[in-house]
């Protein structure tokens, strides 16, 4: 069975989503509904990106994501249908899939992009404020049915790419990042990784004015309530509070710097 | 594959809604289930039942609605299921199908309310405070397996009605409405729509000591941060502030008069 | 079809249980999936294992329960697979399973708990910060998929158990138990159950200053804002405010001590 993600910041509490499931299984009862995540920031798409690119990738190939965090739902802002690689991606288009698609740049992987313009594939009454039931619900089943997006849309190479923050080299080795991402439990996601570091055990790090040295494997390595530096789940540089918040410990936010002290 | 969708006031923290789905699952092996909201203010009928009315026609014909509001769980308030049109609802008779019974009425459908009073289609063994787990959740499963109402309960033509709000003319020519429904952006929905006034680029609204003159299509017609009145994905009224929260922008609550004055 | 059921502290907020289904669907494609919740306190293991004790027997036989609340992620405990009767639990072993091995053995259930060390049913990379992902999801789908847990691990007698809070008799009569979970309508669940006392209506409750006298059946005997005891839907003797919160009523926490006197 062919499965559909749904990412949005549309909350759980007025039926936005489960609207959303009514559409997808009218048009394709036999598909798989998997719930990403309804809590990104109304708003942010890059917070929406950013959970796409670390999901997407475990999905069986034949997947299609859908994305709805939409602020310009109305106005003549494209939706858009990717397929990059074995997988597809519905929403629109405004950035939400900078990181999927450099993610497939960066793999070689097939990229086609559609304009979804073809309406007959939409829900008949299409309201100008909820796109996610009206446009991308009906063309996700759709391609679940097996239309293509050939028939939905029609090819374009220039769908809109946020402006992703890289890390900087400082002056005499190392690197400056930043937190990227804070999660549930208060992990603090970088946008480092091992190829801004070749020796995880020597390094130092500072960050909010705390100096962390070296990198630990797990959080089992160090007692509670440590602030440890480590690879989380995605790869990425996390710095954490063993069985606690390093976001509640080091008052941390969005946006703050890590710098990365290679020869220290 | 026939769909079951759920609407509480549980939330998401303590298993209910997910027991609920034990029991479903283990009469009724193949059905999709959607949550369409858990987190309805404890005992609020009347929220349950707006969310339920504005969800419910987006799915597929032969969908059973599960809706647990229950502040009478246990007493003798009936267990009720309607077949209205091709839907089917499924709960405690206490207003929660108010407003899905009066869509019917005024698009002519087929209605059918039944007092589900046969035991033997429930769980063995009836607690006096989880009906959603006892009763309604087999009763939902065993009518998606082919089990007709009439054989679960006795035909009823009393279910219970909410009063429910409505606009009154104000002298003069115009309406005066209410917020009935905040949602999770902040936007407020009103008791307002189109029948109220024919030209909508010309009325003005008054919402706690603002003036908001004509309507907007759309959210991007409007600079970010600005207060629009606009109509929703369900057809009603709605004041939204661009990319921002009314409810925040105004501290708008729940009953909040709107007025529309027409011949301004 | 199987179901596989999922409880975690790992929010729905940044797509941690979303992914755990991609694994899932991949390997499996047509299991059905139960959240049962994943707002478990951060690292609360007996949390957990009293939600897991209470939604899970209302479960087909069959069905695997997934609970990952797992601070020891990446050291050295063990992760399991336990048969227990015909219900199916995968997770680490950290006293998670205490309370449905407890109702397994005082049921004469067949016991059989497995060490999950054959790594070759494993995502080939597994991180040392998310095993829900790359452990625990693989397992519990290819068991679904039939493989037996034989294959996937080796028999072992020693799960890790939690020490359990039990009440202590009180000197002339009666029980001093305690408040073990609130739950989110504010209802207090305590470790007080029927067979601590035999008539019901005679017994005198002490909690928090306040007493009461007798046990209701059910919400509906007393009015709205009464403080009232009853059993709730799992048996559990629990404190309530009939269409209010029992907890917010009494400042109530989890740990707060209750007596029953029963010759009073």
């Amino acid at each position: 069975m062919t499965v559909i993600t749904l990412l949005t910041d549309f909350g759980l509490r007025d039926g936005y989503p489960g609207v959303m499931k009514g559409v997808i299984w009218k048009i394709a009862p036999n598909v798989q509904i998997a719930d990403i995540s309804h809590a990104i920031k109304p708003q942010n798409i890059f917070q929406a990106a950013l959970t796409l690119a670390r999901t997407a990738p475990f999905f069986a190939p034949g997947t299609i994501h859908m994305a709805v965090v939409d602020p310009g739902v109305g106005t003549l802002r494209r939706p858009i249908g990717l397929r990059l690689g074995e997988h597809y991606f519905i929403g629109p288009d405004n950035g939400l899939f900078t990181l999927v698609l450099e993610h497939a740049e960066s793999h070689g992987d097939l990229i086609q992009v559609f304009h979804l313009n073809q309406s007959s594939f939409w829900l008949p009454d299409v309201s100008r404020v909820f796109h996610g039931r009206d446009i991308f619900a009906p063309v996700a089943a759709h391609l679940a049915q097996g239309i293509p997006l050939e028939k939905m849309g029609t090819l374009i190479d220039d769908p809109i790419r946020l402006n992703i923050p890289h890390p900087e080299p400082i002056q005499g080795g190392g690197w400056r990042g930043e937190v990227i991402y804070i999660d549930h439990f208060g992990n603090l996601v970088t946008n480092l990784n091992i190829i801004h570091f070749n020796q995880p055990k020597e390094v130092i790090f500072n960050i909010k004015g705390e100096k962390i040295a070296g990198m630990v494997s797990t959080f089992g390595e160090r007692p509670p309530g440590t602030l440890v530096a480590l690879f989380d789940s995605n790869g990425s540089l996390a710095i954490s509070v063993v069985n606690g918040s390093a976001a509640g410990f080091l008052h941390a936010s969005l946006g703050d710097k890590i710098e990365v002290l290679t020869d220290a």
